[in-house]
């Protein structure tokens, strides 16, 4: 079976966008969250509004890689994809990226918290949460 | 001569926070970039708006990592600390910590590239600019 | 011929949302910049993003009178609508709402004017555009 | 006695702009919302987050009417006024402006609502936080 990807495409607005003309570094993070949601939503099955409203949990962000390998546009359609390249007992490796113009414009390895939003402190996650992110788990290389 | 770090305070604010309460993350590199911008205006001598508009240069995102060791909640007071790991020709590796409570809640390495606003390519560094820069830079550890 | 409204569906999102677990109202202000977005590059057929960087020309906001009626919370369907009350010469007064749940959750006036980005200055609308326009506006009440 | 407002500068940073190099206006309500932090803090003695948080009241925005009188740059300081103009029962009517370089850039009325976060409906002021609001209560004209 091939690893899956999670893909959707992000119009680049103009309130993503600086004085230069170009996408505002912390909007990509904006809209990886909005990636997420998406993923939750579309990908996994799980409604991330409950997740958080009903079930009380939340994935905040542990940890950050980013690349910005060329600026993006107002107007530009953003392809962004994420997959996972590894799944620990309460964290979650994802590997995201953002094509357009035949080019890849962001490149970012995001580790993901499963948490309490409660206690704040990181929960193992759920068997059948678990399962589910196996589906978009990458092949381990090598 | 000790190295000079650039330090200055943020008030965590209800607009940089999400539904759990605490900082939605990409609102520290929201304020991380608040932090640059004090820098040029405060430490280095150098109007970050002039640089812009009028000599059309600009400080774009190359790389982060970034590590989110503890949230940050509303009405705190975030201590926020920049010093030069390294400066290269025309980018710039920024130390940036944000300490509140007694404790690091956000520590990153920004990598900074000086470019031209209308060709978008890097610049090097001016000298006079790289002099000041170098009043920041970390003694290399040995 | 009855008066055309353009209208699409928002996701509210966990970054529109605050500590209160409802939508911060700027982010409405945000939406409603997608709106106008969406309208121009669908309902117009005028791409938004050459309008400002090829043709030089923005519409910035003149003036808001917005009422917040009830809150929204993250995960729900905002469905937005837009339509013109008046159609001056260089200014456009929008009448834009936006509901979810079955009640009206936002409902605003915007006045927003044609302006050259380079002088700043207001420009009449030209011809086609006022007719493009002409086919959203609402009939004269009385 | 003469009415006082509440008043504080604030810097127009790169990251309230939009591509055409103007504050992106509903940056505006983001520093509106910031003025009326302040005020809390600094001008009626109360801890905004401990409002939130410890009381679980809050002051969600129940209408705006407001002009864009002139844009505003980037590196502009922006001077921001804010006094009463009608307390009733549960609302407050705020006048808020922000000039700069000798003119108005915007002027806003602002009604507030107090509200119980965990209800969500309005809660009558309190007394000791209707006095406090008094001392900042413009004269009725007339």
């Amino acid at each position: 079976m091939t690893p899956i990807h999670f893909e959707c495409d992000k119009l680049i607005r103009f309130h993503h966008c600086d004085p230069a003309g170009i996408v505002f570094y912390p909007q990509y993070f904006v809209l990886f969250n909005e990636l997420v949601e998406d993923w939750f939503n579309q990908g996994l099955g799980i409604d991330f509004a409950r997740f958080h409203v009903e079930q009380g949990m939340g994935v905040p962000m542990g940890s950050i890689v980013c690349r910005f390998l060329s600026p993006s546009k107002v107007g530009e359609m953003l392809h962004l994809s994420l997959s996972i390249n590894r799944i620990g007992k309460s964290s979650l490796e994802l590997n995201v990226s953002g094509k357009a113009g035949g080019e890849t414009r962001v490149q970012a390895t995001l580790t993901l918290v499963l948490a309490s939003l409660e206690t704040r402190r990181s929960l193992p996650f759920p068997s059948e949460l678990r399962n589910k992110l196996e589906g978009y788990l990458l092949p381990a290389s090598g």
